[in-house]
């Protein structure tokens, strides 16, 4: 540690022709969010605390960031905007869940945005509970997913699990780890291999008690 | 601990506290083997070829390391011997792998052994196809059950491939990122949610043109 770096995250967007001024405000609302988030969780979590963290006008963080779920996001250095993917799932019919998830995140893997996506997998691997990536996945992504497919007796939280450790594991094998003849499968033939497994965790007698 | 132990690295007897010749020959050994398997692959590595590297009689590596296979568990350190588990898969009726496989590897996880599990999947995860531990994955502990499923029409490289693809994200969601509820979900019911899953990317209708 240096006198320069007083903890502050880095500002080098701002040496680089942006006006700091912005930087500055930016860098201030990022780190507040990361902060709150952190301590309060998602759901208790609201932009006015935040804002006010930040001293800024809550009105500036939305123009900054967008939604609350897009300020977690950028606060967590996601790697892509989810919303895509999770309004795919939102309209898809209940027996298309696997499938569509499959083809959505599979889909984002295989794009540009796929080394962002196994850097942060390996910074979810490498922090494990402390990871701020995985606070973003678990309590706003799976819970996106979770909500539609709990019942009244069955809050969908095992079948998340499994269905998550199933993509987690696809990620790893296809991008990470490498297995073939995995990693060059066409994404047709991974959605017919593995999207009847997510399915099946999602809506099927998964045999652990939820129905 | 007795006087009478032969070829470990420390003794009390004798002129010095430390034999320095099984020491080094071990070393030796060990730094042929790493050096072979990464050229050559498991398969056409021999126990003569690496005691040539070593200057040593074959039966010493015999004597010290045990068989090729153990041999290239030690010089990778996998953290656990997966002779146990592959004798079993290889004694499982064809319809019983996934739930044999599933029981056995997560008994061995959530064993003393499995912190040693979850380092070395860590240095898989950060070194890529550039492993040593994986490459022991991939030639040995794989290819083993691979054989069991292999029909003269389908190599089941892909259904090996997916059905590890779920293994790892088991291990990861289970071990590494906490995910719960299946972080703590018992063992039955892990091979109750999981096995049929296995079982079926090995022996099912996986949809990507292998019968």
């Amino acid at each position: 540690m240096t006198d320069g770096e007083s903890g502050s995250d880095t500002t080098r967007s701002g040496r680089t022709g942006r006006r700091p001024g912005n930087t500055d405000t930016r860098a201030a609302i990022l780190a507040a969010a990361r902060i709150r988030f952190a301590d309060t969780g998602f759901d208790k979590t609201s932009i006015r605390a935040i804002a006010g963290d930040a001293d800024v006008d809550p009105a500036l963080v939305h123009h900054y960031f967008g939604t609350k779920q897009q300020l977690f996001a950028a606060a967590v250095e996601f790697p892509a905007d989810p919303e895509a993917t999770l309004t795919a799932i939102d309209h898809a019919p209940l027996d298309e869940l696997g499938a569509t998830i499959v083809r959505s995140v599979v889909g984002v893997w295989d794009s540009p945005a796929g080394p962002g996506v196994v850097a942060m997998a390996r910074s979810i691997f490498g922090g494990g509970e402390a990871s701020p990536a995985r606070s973003f996945l678990l309590q706003v992504v799976f819970e996106r997913i979770r909500a539609r497919i709990a019942t009244p007796t069955d809050d969908g939280r095992a079948r998340m699990a499994l269905a998550a450790s199933q993509m987690i594991g696809l990620l790893t094998a296809r991008k990470i780890v490498d297995i073939e003849p995995l990693a060059s499968m066409p994404i047709d033939e991974v959605v017919a291999a593995v999207g009847p497994t997510v399915q099946h965790y999602l809506t099927g007698d998964i045999g652990t008690g939820g129905v």
